[in-house]
């Protein structure tokens, strides 16, 4: 299929073959409707509009490594992979164009697949774009693996950040983690912190306005603030000062355990101290903070030095540990 | 990073953080060398030449439902599952142009990253591409998904066949199949078998000698070649008539065999009939035949009518049932 720069609409999917993948295919072809592209041919085609670049991440959440089926809908779980693969398009001010969605599906959740689509559809069509291909597999757990193709004509790049640049984060942190610790306690959640392990969002047009206001660099929060700070921090050569009573905190969450937090999708950004970004029209225009929590120092031996406070930063998880 | 368009070289990565995961990333960025790309940002940057599309497919290689350990070595295993993508990619008489790499590792696995990631290094090289970003993270089982990212002034698509075109396929059919029977019944592949099945490979520079040959569909065989030719001929709207006589079988292959054996990733291409490809001009440059084995026909009920012999065309497998 090939959707022209500025296309309106979807283009047709080409007719199925018979069988149990195929029919899998169509029932979540129904459910997207216009929200899925071109469906069918052995690769999607699209278009980058001139003087742009194509911006590419692939993520991929598995049962029992990054959801509990107990914990979630499976439109939730749907939502989320989608939403954690858009949020490194945000990270990079980069547009959505298109998504990629490969299944590895145990018999045992054939029956979810349609609700699963449907989360991945509301989360591809808040961020504006289309599922334009994918794959369906027999596996023995559930696993989806997206991948988010968009387009910038300047990406905002994890590295780019100076000595003397400020840091700033959006949102405020912690209900993931909050959530999370509840749930793996047998606790219920504080419905606050519920909403955004179970609903996240990725923040697309507040990325794209924060590189238009002059972002120096950028990453999502999917590991921790204190992770995350860390790896902006290496890719920079710089160690972060971190004011950790700056750091916003949902509501009974204290900055240590907001630091761990992870999966939150909120971005941490750089400006030049000499273009600091207007916070109150960023929390007007998007109803969501916009808070500065430190500064860039030149490197001194750790990528995160703590300030204000006794807390290590050098936590959240490792996906492999 | 960013890959103007005819650049020599790869992008330097970012430095990566501290734990498992990094480290495996690390290990794998050390096998690929210059084989891989502007590791370490939230997305891969890619630039896509003016006038040409982006062609991108996704697709999941499961232990036990695609491959088992005891059949391949890991290099194979990463390998093929390059191969798989790439073919996609071929398929579509597309230039790839860089490749994202999903890993689910269980513990058992994790001593193998290396071996797989030279596969895949080895598969991305043939196809002219860098690995160009990914994911590794813990899973249950070991999978491979991966995503290729292709570029195509006129990308040959799988609906484009007309009644009266001639249709042709790639390559000697059957030996993975033949390999695959053995292996399951617990017999030595024959060597040729062997081969066809553990180093399959994408058809990347055939697929373009084709279009430009004048092709005007195509698709490449995973299912097998009687259940590919239903796809084709689904996508078209018409029946192909299949001469079983004409198909180029694998020593020791029946044609029914060569049907049914899936994960061929030759090509099935459609010409016109006033422009037939000169197979020998193709066989000269590839040392791969190329030979017409059927006619494409008004619909008439069937997918595929096999004529010349008792066949049952509708075979191949299915990746759900």
């Amino acid at each position: 299929m090939i959707i022209p720069a500025g296309s309106a609409g979807p283009e047709p999917h080409l007719p199925l073959g018979a069988g149990a993948e195929f029919d899998a295919i169509r029932a979540m072809l129904r459910e997207w409707g216009p929200r899925a592209s071109g469906i069918g041919d052995d690769a999607a085609v699209l278009d980058i509009p001139a003087g742009r670049h194509l911006v590419a991440s692939t993520d991929a959440t598995f049962e029992g490594v990054h959801f509990r089926r107990e914990w979630l809908s499976s439109e939730e779980i749907g939502a989320r992979a989608a939403t954690a693969a858009l949020s490194d398009l945000a990270a990079m001010a980069a547009q959505p164009l298109g998504l990629l969605l490969a299944l590895g599906v145990p018999e045992s959740w054939q029956s979810e697949l349609v609700e699963l689509a449907r989360g991945v559809g509301a989360s591809a069509a808040r961020a504006g774009c289309a599922v334009v291909g994918g794959n369906v597999t027999r596996a023995e757990s559930m696993s989806l693996t997206l991948t988010v193709l968009g387009t910038a004509e300047r990406p905002l790049r994890r590295r780019g950040s100076k000595p003397g640049d400020l840091v700033y984060v959006t949102g405020r942190l912690g209900g993931p983690g909050e959530a999370l610790h509840s749930l793996q306690s047998g606790r219920v959640p504080a419905p606050a912190h519920m909403l955004r392990f179970a609903s996240p969002r990725a923040r697309i047009v507040e990325a794209r306005w924060l590189a238009d206001a002059g972002a120096t660099a950028a990453i999502d929060i999917s590991d921790g603030l204190g992770a995350d700070l860390a790896h902006l921090a290496r890719a920079n050569g710089v160690t972060i000062e971190l004011d950790v009573a700056r750091i916003p905190c949902m509501e009974e969450v204290t900055p240590d355990e907001a630091l761990a937090s992870g999966e939150e999708y909120e971005l941490l950004v750089t400006f030049p101290p000499t273009a600091e970004p207007d916070a109150s029209q960023f929390v007007a225009r998007f109803e969501l903070p916009l808070t500065r929590i430190g500064v860039v120092r030149e490197e001194s031996g750790e990528p995160v030095r703590a300030i204000g406070a006794r807390v290590d930063p050098a936590r959240g998880h490792d996906h492999l540990s």
